[in-house]
């Protein structure tokens, strides 16, 4: 049985429907239609030393050929819907130390392209097949080491990346075809399987970097070779600090642990957070803030399907924080509608409901606005309806940030007015808890969503996990 | 107590020492004595990513700072003898996403340097301070990111590496102080463990990329961030590809693992090698090499002291390697002196005997000549007598790779006829061994040497931690 191949034809396809109909006169001559033109990355040493820079292959170079190599080009001729991908010449030295490269013939037969050859040949084949033809780049492929490549070719424009074309990879990346989720749902599965193992070796672990080191040798040991980001592994205050990666202070004395790590497979991500009790124990107000938080989290996750608003989701997240607050006493002295209104909940929950996932962690054509005035929105990284086939993060979190909280209770005007509605007697209970985050990865289906995350979050089965493996149950 | 800090200046000190013996003329004005100006790497960014590249301090700034952050900059006025350090503005944004960092009165208590100022201020302080100075780099600053920092001044020359402060910086960095010496145990140490953790975890492992996952963990677990490099897990003939780094074939049917790997600490490496029988049983012809490789290291290990002739030990271990492939039959129908001439011990020992070993893995002042013609040397990373407080290598090893055998047996001119003295049919029975290295880290000390590896290599030590792990002993 032939194994199936990573469909870069199809995805070469639907990345011209989307420039089609983005930019309909680039097709207006058939015999004139783009070709694009396409490098994965350089292979880079790090200054004045004799090793190369960790490689990550270009995610569009990928998306269009399935090949996870350096130094290599790609041209997909719009009109005849033909890839021929090059790959760098033998480089005996190279053998010598490395050993045999993969040769054209296993290339062509392992990659869904129509031809393969070397890159001392692509100069050439553009100035002879393309000669007149527009050609479309995603980034300039201008300096020293593509010009060795490509040549001095006349008619070729290769200084500046074509906005339509990025435009037309982010969309076509944006919705994941039945191949793509196979590779996710394996990413997805190799982060489960860690983080429960994290859990469930508490007894071994008294430092962040423990944490660290438990994840990534479940992931390796699958053969996730990297991480699809640095590992966010934090206990007590530092679990307000949101892209925190010293993970090297000790666990004494603290309530929780929260551990933001997913494993990569065949450059696709997962992205997982669970937090959970460093002894077991749930002390009121760490219990009080979780489940505050798995509530954000199991309402908007229920509520993933086609057509949704995320704006809406990402808005309701809030009003279901608001609502605890206020219970809680945190927040008082004011409707939920005039909290919500003054924003004061952002202090808490500063950042995004979810984002795309893909490729990349943080994955294309979620339109997110970075200048939004609206501090409500103005982190979310979807800014559109849900369609079936997006894979996005629901990741709700409250966190207790003096950084964070401090100007609203100042009354910083930049923060405007909801520092009021704080009670200062009340959150100084909460400061300890540091911060609890929660996300799974989910699959937007043609009825509904697919969890692919299936690690424990209900605080009282993450309670046993952590004691027997204390021994303390 | 005070911590004791990581040694710039002195480190400065002995840069300049050496600048002044081989550049006496650029110190020939005291007032017109050189100023070095370094640069930390920038924080870049994948492309369309919002991660960043993962970051390696350049070494040569960190030997001058003791200050592993990037998009900093450094001065050293070699006149007055003062080193400033220049950091990165902060940026609110950051630190809502990853928290406060270093503030210049900590970074002024925790770094051995006389000032500490942020970049925005490089630039005005350069002009007024250093105007009509010359300013030597190792490495072009220019570039938009740089220039936006360094302004544009008229005086001073940054377009070019200064060689003479390049080699001083090499040869200052080849001889380590006890400051360095210290954290250079600390890395070894922890490669200690994580090799003795392998091979004492070898019933959990049937796959190379297990080897590696533990250890990786051993090393993180350990507080090493970083591996010194890429490990090389191999088994059976993937033992004979000298880079191997692929570290994901099965185990089963193979005799023997070659790990080599190194757990680094704080920008010090260490490197080591150890090979092994996967079911804790050596094989005739496994054994016979594996002791044979031995001899060339322990022998070679043994004469490693100040005024040792580097060449002279690489040739000692060739010459072992030839008198024990004669004793077993994979060389005959010559001398020992016609066959070590002929240069065919190279096809089973291509590279050198050792390197250099700092901050990078393979450190800097060993003189390497990659162009010689004889091929027992060209590979050679040492081409100098030893010194103490240099650290070396001492890595021989024996391959059977077609790759590398063959053309001497084809008689291929380029390798001379050296193929003769092969007995193709006592070869035969050794292909499956695939490789043997065995490698330790060796700090040169006035009256000798100490070895800083202490990992088991007795060939009985590893079958017993082997069997024990399995449960067969």
């Amino acid at each position: 049985m032939e194994i199936e191949k990573y469909p870069a034809k199809a995805h070469a396809l639907r990345v011209k429907q989307q420039l089609y109909a983005l930019a309909p006169s680039y097709f207006s001559n058939p015999r004139e239609a783009p070709v694009l033109l396409l490098a994965s990355p350089r292979t880079v040493y790090w200054p004045f030393c004799d090793q190369t820079q960790p490689f990550r292959q270009n995610r569009n170079f990928y998306y269009l050929s399935g090949c996870d190599l350096p130094d290599s080009y790609l041209t997909y001729d719009t009109s005849s819907q033909t890839i021929v991908l090059y790959l760098p010449p033998v480089d005996a030295d190279d053998v010598m130390w490395s050993g045999q490269p993969l040769s054209l013939t296993e290339a062509k037969a392992q990659f869904d392209v129509d031809d393969v050859r070397y890159s001392d040949k692509i100069g050439d084949d553009m100035a002879s097949i393309f000669g007149g033809r527009t050609i479309l780049t995603v980034e300039p492929l201008t300096g020293p080491e593509h010009a060795k490549v490509l040549g001095q070719l006349p008619n070729i424009k290769i200084a500046a990346a074509d906005q339509h074309l990025l435009e037309s990879l982010e969309e076509a990346r944006m919705i994941k075809d039945e191949y793509e989720l196979d590779l996710m749902r394996n990413a997805s599965s190799i982060s489960n399987n860690a983080h429960l193992k994290v859990m469930s070796s508490m007894n071994l672990h008294t430092n962040e970097t423990h944490i660290h080191a438990e994840f990534v040798y479940h992931s390796l040991r699958a053969g996730s070779k990297n991480q699809s980001y640095d590992p966010i592994c934090c206990s007590g205050h530092s679990c307000s600090t949101l892209h925190y990666v010293k993970n090297d202070e000790d666990l004494a004395g603290r309530q929780l642990i929260l551990i933001d790590a997913g494993s990569e497979w065949q450059n696709y991500a997962s992205d997982v957070t669970r937090t959970f009790p460093i002894n077991g124990e749930w002390t009121t107000q760490a219990r009080a803030i979780y489940e505050l938080v798995l509530d954000m989290q199991t309402t908007c996750e229920k509520l993933v399907a086609p057509g949704a608003s995320w704006e809406e989701l990402h808005l309701l997240a809030h009003k279901i924080l608001v609502k605890g607050f206020l219970k809680l006493g945190i927040f008082k002295g004011g409707s939920e509608e005039d909290i919500l209104q003054s924003r004061v909940s952002c202090a808490f929950f500063p950042h995004g409901l979810g984002h795309m996932l893909g490729m990349d962690t943080h994955d294309t054509g979620g339109k997110a606005n970075y200048q939004d005035p609206d501090p409500m929105y103005r982190y979310l990284r979807i800014r559109r309806n849900l369609e079936s086939g997006m894979v996005v993060t629901v990741e709700p979190g409250i966190y207790f940030s003096p950084f964070l909280i401090n100007p609203y209770i100042q009354g910083d005007e930049c923060f405007g007015l909801g520092g009021k509605f704080i009670d200062r007697d009340v959150l100084e209970e909460y400061w300890d808890v540091g911060g609890v985050r929660i996300e799974d990865d989910v699959l937007v289906t043609e009825t509904g969503h697919e969890n692919f995350t299936q690690v424990p979050k209900d605080p009282d089965a993450l309670s046993a996990i952590i004691k027997k493996a204390l021994g303390t149950s």
